[in-house]
C-alpha cells in the first residue's frame, strides 16, 4: 500500500496498471502478501497505537468542544481490549478464505477442439470510502488483495493518523523483497477534496463502495458514473399476521428492533394484520416497550397497545406521523400500523421500504412463501430476525458491505461480490463462417462439460 | 404490451407495479403469455406486414432523398424471405429456454430450524432502447416476460409503424382473458423525446440496455444514474506470436476481420510479434488482402507485407496513423503493428482495446494461458476467431446483448443476465442476540445443504 501524494488521475492510472498485474497472480502470491501485511502490522504495533493515541486525543478534544459525538470517540480507539488482535486476526481470516478468483462456472464443448470456459476474475480497481474505524483499513486492504483487485481507499478523517501508520506498515509489506503484489495495488488517500476527482475517473475505477452513513452513499451515487455498490437506507419492515405465535413474534420483533437499533438491518416498521391487532400484537407491543422502544402507532394499533400496557404505555405509545413510515430512525423508535392483509403489506413494503430485509411473522407456510416471493428485497424472511442479514451470519466469512442494488450483488456481499468473470475460448484454428443452419454448414455441439 | 401514451413517470410507475406481479408468477404463466404473444402475432400478420410496408415506403423515399442509408432500408423489411417466420420462432425459442428465475444457487443450514437460501429472481424494470429492426421488439418482449421483468421499449423511429402494430398484437395477447402477465409489464414508447425523461427515473427503472450504435450507448451512459448494460465499442485485437501456424493464423484472422466487418466482435487491430513479422505474418497479410482488407501498417509490417504481395499489395497496404489503433473501423480495414513480445501486446490491448474480445495466435500453450490471464477483456481466445463472441454461438439460446461492463454481466449476455438474486431465510423464531463467540452464546452451523 502506498500513501499516495500523486494526483487522483495518477493514482487511478497506477492502480489500473497494478490491477493488471494482480489479476495474473496465483492465490499463493496474494496470500503471501496477506501474511506479510499481518507481520508488518504486528511489527509496527507501537507506532500504530501511538498514531491512534494522537487521533484519540484530537477526538476527545473535539468531543469536549461539542464538534464530535462521544460515541464516535470510543469507536476510534484501537487500543480497546481485543481490537488490535481482532484486526490482525481479520487479515489472517481473509487469507484463509477460499480463493474467489479462477472459479470455473461454465464449461462447454462448442465443437471438437473448441471449448468455452467461464471463470471468475477480479473486477479491476475499487474505490472504497469508509468511516473512521481504525481497524477497517487493514480489513479492506486484505479483501482487495485476496480478490485480486487494486483499491484506492479513503477513510474517515478522524482516524487519519492511524490510517497513515497502518498504510505505512502495509506499504512496507508490499515493498518487501519477493513481493509480487505491486505497492500501487492498495493506495490510501487522506484528503476529502480528492473524492470528487476520483469519482470522475470512471475510465480507470471500476466499482465504488461507500461504506458508512446514508449521506455518503447518496453523495457517491449522485456524483459518479462509476457503478456503486452499497445501500443508502436500511428501512426494514415486519408484517405480523394473525396466525403468528405471539411469543415467537414478540421475541423476533424485539430482537429485530432493539438488539442494535443503529444497524441497517434493524426494524423500522411493523405492519399488523387487522385480524392480529387485538390478538397477537399486544404481546409484541409489550415486549417492545419492555426493551425501551417507542411505538409510533396509527389509531387502531395505538388503542390495542394502550389497552394492554400498564398506564397505557405512557409516553412509549404515541401517534405516528406519515413520515414515520418513510424514516430510518436508527433508534429505539418503531412505526406501527394496521393493514388489511398480506397484499397491502407487500405493497407498503415495496413502496416505502428500502429493499434491504423484510420479514413475515406467521404460522401459515403458504402465506410466508407468498410474502417472500412478492417482497422485492435483498432479504425476505419468515419467522426470523432481520438482524440475521449479515455476511458473517450468512457464513460468508467476511462482508464487503450490504447491497440493495438490483444488479451484480445484493444483500450481504462476500468476496464473491468483488469478482466478475471472463470467457476463455480455446480452439485449433476455428472460424465462425463455417457454422450455421444452412446445408453443408457445421452445427455447434454445445455440450456441457464437468466443471 | 401497451403502447403507452402516459407520461414517462406514469409509465415507469406502472411498469414497477407490473414487475411486482410478474416476479410472483410461475414459469407456466410466463410461458402461456409467450404462447399468446406468438398466436396474436400470427393472427395479426397482415396488419403488421401492412404497417411494415408503410415503414418501407417511407424508408425508400428517405433513401432516395439521401437521408437514410440504403443498407438500413433492407434491414427494415419484415417481408423478406424467412424474417417473419424467424420472428415468430424466436418467441417460441425463448419460451423453450430453461426458467432463469427461482434457481437456487446457495442453501445453508444456519442453525437447527434456520435455513438460508439464495435464489435467482427478476431484476425489476428494464429500459431497452434499440435500433430500427422490426423483428427485435417481439424478441425483447419475449425475453422480458420469460425472465419476469417488466420492460419499457423504445425502438428506432424508422420502424415505428411496425413496432406499433406488433405492440398492438402483444397488448391483445396480454389482455386476453386468463392472462396473468399485466399488460403494463411491456410498454412501447414511440417518441425519442421521452428518452431523457425515462433516463432520469432511476427510482423506478433498474437497468438500461441500449442496443445499437456506439453513440446511443455513450449517450445513455452519460445521461443516467440507472445502471447500463452494453458495450460502446468493439475494438478487438489479435496478437500473432512467432510460434503460430501460418495457415491457422491466416484462417482465423481473415474470419475475424472479414466475415462480418460491421459486427462488434470483428477484428480491428493485429499486433505482430517482431519475430513473426517475416515468418508468420506474410501468409496472414496475403489472406487478408485476398478478402479485400486494407492493412494500415507500421513500417516493419508494411515492408513484410509488401515483400510478399504482388505489386506490394497496391493500395491495400498503407501507412497506419496512431489513431488507427484506437478506432473501431467496422469496415474492411485493419490496423497492424509489430510489438516486441507478449507483455507489450497485452499492455497495448489493455490500454487501447475495448475489453470486448481479444485473441492470441500461438503454438505455445503456456503463452496462450499467460495472454488469457493478463488481457482484461470479456472474451480471451486462443487460436479461434473473435467472431465466436455471441450468445447463440456460446449456447445461451438467446442474446440480450454483449456487455463490456466489469460488474453484473460480461460478454454475451443470456437470460441469466436479466436476473439478480434474493436471500430467503426461514426460521422458527430465531433471533440474532443469542449467537456470538462468547461463553454461553450459540454458534452458527453454516452447513452447506444440497441445492
Amino acid at each position: 500500500m502506498s500513501l499516495t501524494n500523486s494526483s487522483p488521475l495518477e493514482a487511478a492510472k497506477a492502480a489500473k496498471s497494478a490491477s493488471h498485474v494482480l489479476a495474473t497472480l496465483p492465490v499463493a502470491a496474494r496470500n503471501d502478501a496477506l501474511t506479510a501485511i499481518h507481520d508488518a502490522l504486528a511489527a509496527s504495533k507501537d507506532d500504530i497505537l501511538a498514531a491512534n493515541a494522537r487521533d484519540m486525543a484530537a477526538a476527545r478534544q473535539a468531543a469536549a468542544d461539542g464538534t464530535l459525538s462521544p460515541s464516535l470517540v470510543s469507536r476510534l480507539d484501537l487500543g480497546k481490549a481485543g481490537k488490535w488482535e481482532d484486526m490482525l486476526k481479520g487479515v489472517l481470516d481473509v487469507r484463509g478464505l477460499p480463493d474467489p478468483v479462477g472459479v470455473v462456472t461454465l464449461r462447454t464443448r462448442l465443437d471438437d477442439g473448441l471449448t468455452l470456459e467461464r471463470l471468475t476474475c477480479p473486477i479491476g480497481v475499487l474505490l472504497v470510502i469508509f468511516e473512521a474505524r481504525p481497524e477497517v483499513v487493514a480489513n479492506i486492504a486484505a479483501l482487495a488483495v485476496k480478490s485480486g483487485n487494486a483499491a484506492i481507499l479513503k477513510g474517515g478523517k478522524e482516524s487519519t493518523h492511524t490510517f497513515v501508520a497502518v498504510a505505512g506498515a502495509v506499504a512496507a509489506a508490499l515493498a518487501r523483497p519477493g513481493s509480487r503484489v505491486p505497492p500501487a495495488a492498495v493506495q490510501l488517500v487522506t484528503t476529502r477534496d480528492v473524492i470528487p476527482q476520483l469519482l470522475a475517473l470512471d475510465a480507470y475505477i471500476d466499482l465504488a463502495i461507500p461504506r458508512g452513513g446514508n449521506d455518503l452513499v447518496r453523495f457517491v451515487k449522485a456524483n459518479t458514473r462509476i457503478p456503486v455498490m452499497g445501500h443508502a437506507d436500511g428501512l426494514c419492515a415486519a408484517y405480523l399476521e394473525a396466525s403468528a405465535d405471539p411469543q415467537l413474534a414478540a421475541r423476533v420483533v424485539a430482537d429485530a428492533k432493539a438488539s442494535y437499533p443503529a444497524a441497517c438491518n434493524s426494524l423500522e416498521t411493523l405492519l399488523v394484520e387487522e385480524a392480529a391487532v387485538e390478538t397477537v400484537f399486544p404481546a409484541v407491543a409489550e415486549a417492545l416497550v419492555a426493551r425501551g422502544v417507542e411505538l409510533r402507532c396509527d389509531a387502531r394499533t395505538k388503542a390495542a397497545a394502550q389497552a394492554r400496557l400498564p398506564s397505557g404505555g405512557g409516553d412509549r405509545v404515541v401517534d405516528a406521523a406519515e413520515a414515520d413510515f418513510d424514516t430510518e430512525h436508527l433508534a429505539l423508535v418503531l412505526a406501527v400500523k394496521a393493514v388489511s392483509g398480506l397484499d397491502v403489506a407487500v405493497e407498503h413494503i415495496n413502496a416505502h421500504g428500502s429493499h434491504h430485509t423484510d420479514v413475515i411473522l406467521t404460522g401459515d407456510e403458504e402465506k410466508a412463501e407468498r410474502f417472500m416471493a412478492a417482497v422485492d428485497s435483498a432479504g425476505v424472511y419468515h419467522n426470523a430476525s432481520t438482524r440475521m442479514a449479515d455476511g458473517m451470519r450468512y457464513g460468508f466469512g467476511t462482508e464487503v458491505g450490504i447491497s440493495t442494488n438490483k444488479i451484480h450483488a445484493r444483500g450481504p456481499v462476500g468476496l464473491e461480490g468483488l469478482t466478475i468473470y471472463k470467457y476463455k475460448v480455446r480452439g485449433a484454428g476455428h472460424v465462425s463462417a463455417v457454422y450455421g443452419e444452412g446445408e453443408g454448414q457445421k452445427r455447434f455441439l454445445h455440450e456441457s462439460l464437468p466443471l
